[in-house]
């Protein structure tokens, strides 16, 4: 074990964040928020100083084995929203009466913020000051951009998962290709990501949004997070005052789905290998179910009869909520938990599948539900004709079978995962019914945010007992890592020495 | 195809159908219901005339196909239930005002009998006939032998699944091995079947049970079924004077348990084998979970603040609902839709857990959950080393990749079909929560029975649409034939020549 190395990066990932905390100082200054200057002064000099201990000595050796990379990865996680947690509970804003109490729920806060899953513990949040507001959305912003480098640019290298980058296999440079150094690939996705951010973020300015909510609002997009600065999220600009609410939703729905795009491809389009994205299966999968379940739910709200709505309202917060679960951002633009059957099953649906392979997206990812399906139909073959040879097929070329099982054995860790801490949280008083504890569950390993009943867009996470809080945080860690780097730190499987990195 | 040798089994099935309508009769006769001789009389001549228009001309050839094969299988299933729903319907035992509707409950009702399911449309049944109530039970123990029989004899033979003759594989004789001819393994299953039913019945006897209901919950049991002749379940019993509930609750709870056993097994014990039985892993697994759920579900009803029970109580109902869900047989002795949350959540996990293979039990089978939960810690394993090659065993041999895949496969299909199933029944107004539209799915495709909220221990399934019965009727044949049978038959996958069976 190269303990050494494994010290020094996350050392310098600790001084990172302290660069990062600089930011929302500087809002704090803006605003002139004075007393919250120890709520961040003080995490930066610890996250310096520890940063500094942590990195004191170059490691001899750089390379490392698998499980010493996904050793870093969940550590540098959990301890960011460790550190990430105490401006939360300096300032009070999470104030549960005792210490223990409240860092729990800022850490369960912060480790959904860099997740990307915005769940929250907040029951009231616009009246909190911004300099906490902006770095509640900024860990989405952050969030978004090292899943983005894990997943493209550390995963494929460590042959844990190929999902990522699936995509039209013809000759042709691809973001993992054309760049070999893992710090150029980074810095083209940074470019795109941040590029998308902005657009999105001029786009809400011109619809009226305020500048700090755009600004907030486009980051919680962009790491397909959720985040909101009003306490009943979207849904709250229609009480704004100048701002056009309904063109918004519409941005911010359309937004939500490029994030859940593979990012290879907008690369793709940069240079201008169109011809890539329209042969991409996942892509046209991804866009078939929006479409698909936008489709079922404005004719389900449409036509129940409990809900007066006219039909370019049903189509607008279909499609918005449809965006919201798929790319698992789990922002609300209205109370979908008053919503008819079948639409509340499509959302759960949505949930489960997740954006694509390669974006800031949670959930299964779409490359994985396709491979599940294909081998589901495979297997009625293969019942009707025992002694044929099928393969799975995604972007016209065979999948191999280490993928499909690899798939299989994926979807099969996250149900168990899933059931174990459905299991815990329901010892928890607060779940009072099935619904609660399993959406509970299932929006925070699928990184969304809301589910349904008490755990629904106009609740909180906030009456959950310490130990939930505790499973459901590592949850929403397991799910955004694609579990193996969680679930590895805890076991003693893979320490003998194997492959470098 | 061979159409010929389609229509001449289905022609006999039939007939043999007819032949066991006549146990009722003498039923009807026993207790003098005359009135109910029609119900009883047009539903025989009609199977006799149409079994023997089918089975007019002998086929040629006796060869099919594994398709054919699982054509005759799925159609003789859909068509015994749709005979064997006339005496429901003549009898106006299920009287919906009209045809059509009272058909429809008739079906699933019959389908809910043959499959072992348990599911009722009907609030009212201690008041129905004997003969009928007989009739309801009795298809239990037919469908609890149907399965045997195709799932030990048919199936291997059909490549299909090797999950049922899962054993420990060292020399020595099975049933698959030992006797050649499909009528032979039967014989002995039946042999097996019906002894351990005899002797369920004379120990309700010897409990003070009246003989009607120790002969058709024995038939219940045996089936894995679940229909009662009382209207809330086992819980009745506790109001039948000088009846022993509490013995007959741990006898029924223990004969749950041991219809949830491989036959392979209990044919082992008879030719003196119990090594083999003691080194059967998927049996340890079985008997562990039981243990185990056992355990928190006593623990959860001991400590639950709201409900007020001793401890031997708590084990007794905990025992009994765990076997009655693992085992899919669904009886209740007490209403668990208002146990406490882990409770409820153990018995969902249960349902999806099912019966070993090779028993007369519903579910996923223990077996399949096994190599589910073997590839996903593979999974992990290879996530660290990811050049080691890694084998998933069973009964400490390694379980070809083929099989892995197949039971994949099965997982993801059966989830597949939930999901649809459950979009189409939240269509239903009757499904107002996810809860009831859920486990309303998963009972019938796990062939357990009750499920939660509208479709709980206390309720029905007579409210639900047309649709949803037909839906849920559907899954019930699925999850019985373990799903491809069902699926072909809709399909046009492998009309194509490929292997006799």
């Amino acid at each position: 074990m190269n303990r050494r190395k494994i010290a020094y990066d996350l050392g310098v990932i600790l001084m990172t964040e302290a660069a990062l905390m600089v930011l929302p100082l500087i809002v704090l200054v803006i605003y002139k928020e004075w007393r919250m200057l120890p709520s961040f002064i003080i995490p930066v000099a610890a996250l310096i100083v520890t940063g500094k201990i942590l990195a004191w000595k170059k490691p001899k050796r750089e390379n490392i084995y698998a499980k010493e990379g996904f050793m870093i990865v969940s550590l540098a996680w959990t301890l960011m929203s460790t550190f990430g947690a105490l401006p939360f509970v300096i300032s009070k804003s999470i104030d549960k009466g005792n210490f223990i109490r409240s860092f729990v729920d800022a850490f369960f806060e912060t480790v959904s913020g860099f997740t990307t899953t915005g769940s929250t513990v907040l029951g009231e949040i616009a009246s909190l000051p911004r300099c906490i507001l902006f770095w509640r959305a900024f860990t989405h912003f952050i969030g978004g951009m090292g899943i983005l480098v894990f997943v493209i640019a550390i995963m494929p290298k460590a042959e844990g998962s190929t999902i990522h980058i699936m995509r039209a296999e013809v000759p042709g440079p691809t973001v993992g290709k054309l760049v070999s150094k893992i710090g150029a690939s980074a810095r083209i996705l940074y470019a795109i990501y941040s590029g998308m951010t902005l657009l999105m973020m001029i786009m809400l300015l011109a619809g009226g949004m305020p500048l700090f909510d755009s600004i907030t609002n486009a980051f919680a997009t962009a790491g397909t997070g959720g985040f909101c600065c009003l306490n009943n999220s979207i849904e709250g600009y229609y009480s704004v005052a100048g701002c056009n609410a309904v063109y918004c939703e519409w941005v911010i729905g359309v937004f939500m789905m490029l994030f859940g795009i593979n990012f290879n491809l907008y690369y793709y389009l940069l240079i201008k290998q169109g011809k890539l994205v329209l042969k991409d299966e996942e892509l046209k999968w991804f866009l078939g179910i929006i479409l698909g379940a936008t489709f079922i739910i404005t004719t389900d709200l449409t036509f129940a009869s409990d809900i007066v709505i006219d039909l370019p309202d049903a189509v607008r917060q279909a499609f918005f909520q449809v965006n919201a679960f798929i790319s698992t951002t789990g922002f609300s633009s209205v109370n979908f938990d008053l919503w008819p059957t079948v639409s509340k099953a499509v959302l759960v649906f949505l949930m489960f599948v997740g954006g694509c392979g390669g974006s800031t997206g949670g959930g299964l990812k779409v490359a994985r539900v396709i491979i599940l399906i294909k081998n589901s139909i495979r297997s009625i073959k293969k019942a009707a004709n025992p002694r044929r040879v099928e393969t799975v097929r995604v972007n016209g070329r065979p999948v191999d079978e280490d993928t499909v099982t690899g798939v299989l054995g994926y979807f099969g860790l996250f149900m168990i995962l899933g059931i174990i801490s459905f299991f815990i949280v329901s010892i928890d008083p607060y779940t009072a019914d099935l619904t609660t504890g399993s959406t509970a569950v299932f929006t925070c390993l699928n990184n969304v945010g809301p589910g349904f009943n008490l755990v629904g867009p106009t609740e909180n996470f906030g009456e959950f007992s310490i130990l939930s809080k505790l499973v459901l945080s590592f949850d929403m860690l397991a799910g955004r890592l694609e579990l193996f780097p969680m679930l590895l730190l805890f076991s003693k499987i893979g320490s003998g020495k194997k492959k470098y990195l």
